[in-house]
């Protein structure tokens, strides 16, 4: 019988205890899941950073690092950690992100918060086709790309920018310094979906965002600290950015007293764009256990040169 | 060059000023477009019935009358206008439509509204995914099924109903009285889509809406006379229905002290779901322009005796 250490927040694991479980029997596989166990027994690391676990020395007999998260950024650098890390690649996940990512740029698009606002007489105005309005992706990992394809189902005009090139069809994908360049000054709806690495970090600066078209609304379901906030501020406050909606912040709970909050042009929605779903989760948890005991490679293995 | 005249008020002129130009030129057609001409110098009158022409015998050499509008009941039976008259289809208008609904019911979906007034702290609420929510669509005519497939790609539990029975792809479409109430029962976002007719007017009455779901939300972009304005009022205030986004009303513009105003469970959105849009209705202008140099028929040509 193997061992799965669930190393998340207590407050996970009756979200998970049932469907790891299930996912687990189904996968064909004998095994006990457990929120506590001897280091020295533990076959698999179920993992969020935000657990107990820091020091992965003790886990001599472990083969994989599960994380339960899309993002590794936290785990990646751990020196402690010499096994092999899989990060989250939820089917679930990405349907919440498709879905909230679709409603905020059909918000924008329609300039929604208008009425939702409350209109106080009647004075139409159009907005333009969506076969008119540029919408821009920066990542085109599984989350960007997933996005970046509702959109053009949607008949926007979408362009992805990615560091290493890519391929998507109905995308126009670009890489590269210079396509980064392009990419932004076409931007109407801008969606940052990039992981947090060095290269990522402070991305969306100042003279990055001063590329934006007039009027650019931003939106952040990826990572806070891509966006340098100072900037971001400086550049709705000057009326070049015309809204910035926010999933995601350098600390979260986003701080009381955090300029953003309250901020006439900004949208703060509370980390809600990308849940890990325990069921969809749970199963991709139980495949990387199969193919592990089976010998066969891990599913979304990181880099963790890269980072991600 | 031909002389084409911009007969349409004043204030849509310069939201097709750039589109027609373009389409012309795009058409390979060399016109000048003006919004004041000698009328014995104009080719072809671009129209609309709120417009300043009204008096089509001095355009002695005009070759067509091109409506912007899709209705011509007001322009039809005016006895000073010989010339062929074509009304305007727009591809543009389904697919506004299509984004209209869309991004309307993913802002319900998602709970867009909370964020859109301002959250006061970190209170995150994660919406269940589209897979789980029920949408229902009345009305499967051109416009309902587009919105209806597009709901379906997005993974919504999609319904509908018309008054005849119809057969669509990945919609469980239902006709007929006890359709209409199995479809209203489980319609956790129910939009509105029918023609006004005889049998539709006030067919969402009290009986009908409190058929619905607790909690759930109406949006209605197709005619305003298919709801009973009190029925739905008292729904609303009794905390029956959650909301009520509406872009259609008995008399438009909305009067001036219409209970529908401010409410805080009503959004209105002032008829602007389904506009003509200047880009594509443009072409549809330059294309009927191209047909008549050509020698080609009109497209969308009215039967003046008939009056559509």
């Amino acid at each position: 019988m193997l061992t799965v250490l669930f190393a998340a927040k207590d407050e996970r694991w009756p979200h998970y205890r049932d469907p790891l479980a299930r996912a687990i029997a189904e996968a064909g596989i004998v095994a006990q899941v457990m929120t506590k166990a001897d280091p020295a027994l533990v076959d698999y690391i179920v993992f969020a950073p935000n657990g107990p676990v820091y020091d992965f020395a003790p886990f001599k007999r472990a083969k994989a690092v599960l994380s339960l998260w899309a993002g590794v950024e936290k785990i990646a650098p751990n020196p402690t950690l010499r096994l092999p890390l899989a990060r989250m690649v939820d089917p679930g996940l990405a349907e919440g992100m498709v879905e909230y990512v679709t409603g905020h740029v059909l918000r924008h698009h329609l300039g929604i918060d208008r009425y939702v606002h409350g209109l106080r007489d009647w004075s139409p105005a159009v907005p333009p086709l969506a076969r008119e309005r540029r919408v821009a992706i920066l990542g085109l990992g599984e989350l960007g790309a997933a996005c970046a394809q509702a959109l053009a189902a949607l008949n926007f005009r979408v362009s992805g920018w990615s560091r290493r090139p890519k391929t998507l069809p109905g995308i126009l994908a670009r890489s590269g310094e210079e396509g980064l360049v392009r990419t932004l000054a076409e931007a109407e709806i801008l969606v940052a979906l990039l992981p947090l690495t060095a290269e990522t970090e402070n991305l969306l600066d100042a003279r990055r965002l001063s590329l934006l078209p007039q009027g650019a609304v931003l939106i952040n379901p990826g990572r806070g600290a891509v966006i340098d906030d100072a900037a971001l501020l400086a550049a709705l406050d000057e009326g070049r950015l015309g809204h910035a909606t926010l999933d995601v912040f350098r600390e979260e709970p986003l701080p009381q007293g955090h300029p953003f909050w309250g901020h006439p042009k900004i949208t703060i929605t509370p980390h809600v764009a990308a849940e890990t779903r325990p069921e969809t989760a749970s199963r991709v948890i139980a495949e990387n256990i199969r193919r592990g005991e089976a010998g066969e490679p891990f599913l979304y293995l990181v880099d963790r040169a890269a980072g991600y």
